[in-house]
């Protein structure tokens, strides 16, 4: 089996290789692929190093399986070809995931999407992922009809250049230095700012409308009243989302805690003692989503109303790992 | 007059002394007081030097105003037997916030309050004036029935240790050290994490619950329904907001705009073409509480519910400069 990495260079592909090498997929049924001025570079892998190839149409003949993180721009010009010469495009881009012929798909909310593809599938966005794990497993017990969610989102999601941007500026900042962005459009050094993506008539972002549409999709259901405030802080990997919900029938915090205590992808960090909730730090590098602050929304005399804290690692569930899972899902 | 700062080595007490230069308070009207163990601090005021004196009740004899901010135990303690002896306190703790006897004052929207007092005055939490600021024009015009609100706030609420601890912490994190939190209870570095304060049986903590009850007394309405999730970023010194409105009747986001932009204590920031909206960078060190992101909430087919995004200074707008509009409205 031939599984190609593109855009293998990036904060996401590094982080693909990484779950990759940890699975033990062999170094040679790996192609590492990336833009030009990327090719040649070599890449530690599983105690070897790989090599960094140019993405071009001939370098993904014969690859299998394909995870795409370069782009959109780079999906569109590369990912139909690829499936048309029969290579499966697992694609970490916002370009097809809204087509209706491409399932978009989390493992632990729709693995059955993933098989009715035609050569392209769709990872989601990360805010959406890290949402959408939780929500998930209550949705299926007492359906979901309203969500607002608030979120406090990493760097990585404008890749390792802004994660470095991040870095720097900090260190000037604190030297007394003036700063001058350039990945981000503001200053993310220890700042707060509404998330760069660009905003419609409506008033919302796209990152925003991400989460809606691609949620609808996932979930079946367009009927679900969503709406979001995204919003960048200065944190390097992991997200993080205020979230209530309103279900159709009332609903106990501790049922709430019963099912996310059991649900897949999940772990349940709810200290109320010890004030230990899911927090940035704890929530990068993991593979779970944590969720806490889990208690009855006392704005809601109905009792359908639950409000809760999450944390997620971006760039893995997020993105790489989330890619593997449906990769997993369509090999297993 | 004699003005006492009492805490006026503390973030919030310096922040006093640096209003009342800018608005000229005299040297010789200005008694600086703080614990034993700040005695003896020279502080520097309008081109002079000011000594710092323990508070004792002795100190406070003959202060005609005195703006406590040392805490609610220094409050408890110095307060009543200072407000007995004829001064008129301003005090930033919660201690009597909620006592019915205390008017709780912010003064664009409820300044008649002030003057109802027993010579003891509180000033809101930060958070709480912080949305209060932004929401009460509305709700004049058009009742507002619930408030979702989710927080990302400074550090500085924690005092100007914790400010010192998140510059620390995060050169030690840039340089690959490690870190132990002293000051806050987790590492404030590049992370996100659940408001300090103690969590009650419902689930709720104690910022989170001060945003719910000071919103009742000081809007003179306990039927409006609030849930807030109360959250530390890794910012110095301004509190943000993102805050979900449900109104009495329909109400459209131009509307809303309209009614902002003739607000006082309130300046839109809401340029959806340049992506340009209230960020903490920019509130700081500024009076008033920054809003945008004004927009229909999409997930509330009624047209009631409105999404808007706030910043605000928590050592000014959110304490010191609260205080201090206050001390202007029982002296002019």
């Amino acid at each position: 089996m031939q599984i190609a990495v593109v855009g293998a260079t990036g904060a996401v592909g590094q982080e693909m290789c990484s779950i990759l090498a940890q699975r033990r997929v062999p170094a040679d049924c790996l192609r590492l692929l990336a833009s030009a001025r990327s090719a040649g570079t070599r890449v530690p892998y599983a105690g070897t190093d790989l090599t960094v190839r140019e993405l071009t149409k001939d370098a993904l003949a014969g690859v299998d399986f394909a995870l795409f993180s370069a782009g959109a721009e780079t999906t569109r010009a590369f990912a139909k070809p690829a499936a048309a010469n029969g290579t499966v495009v697992i694609d970490n881009s916002s370009a097809f995931r809204m087509d209706s012929d491409v399932p978009l798909v989390i493992p632990e909310v729709n693995p059955q999407d993933a098989h009715q593809h035609h050569g392209l599938i769709a990872n989601p966005n990360c805010s959406t992922i890290i949402m959408a794990v939780a929500v998930w497993p209550m949705h299926r017990v007492n359906p979901v009809r309203r969500i607002i969610v608030s979120t406090y989102q990493a760097v990585s999601g404008a890749g390792a250049a802004a994660m470095q941007e991040l870095r720097d500026q900090t260190r000037r900042v604190l030297d007394g230095q003036p700063v001058e962005p350039k990945v981000l459009p503001h200053q993310s050094a220890f700042n707060v700012f509404s998330h760069d993506s660009p905003i419609d008539e409506s008033g919302y972002n796209t990152e925003e409308r991400k989460m809606v549409n691609e949620t609808h999709k996932m979930f079946h259901d367009n009927t679900i009243r969503i709406t979001a405030t995204c919003v960048r802080v200065p944190v390097l990997r992991a997200h993080s989302e205020s979230i209530n919900l309103t279900f159709d029938q009332p609903i106990r915090a501790q049922k709430v805690r019963d099912i996310l205590e059991a649900a897949p992808g999940v772990r349940v960090v709810d200290d109320r003692a010890g004030n230990c909730f899911p927090m940035s730090i704890d929530a990068a590098g993991q593979d779970e989503v944590l969720v806490g602050r889990i208690r009855q929304d006392r704005s809601d005399p109905s009792g359908c109303s639950i409000a809760l804290f999450v944390c997620g690692d971006q760039l893995r569930k997020g993105a790489a790992l989330n890619a593997i899972q449906i990769l997993n899902l369509l090999t297993s």
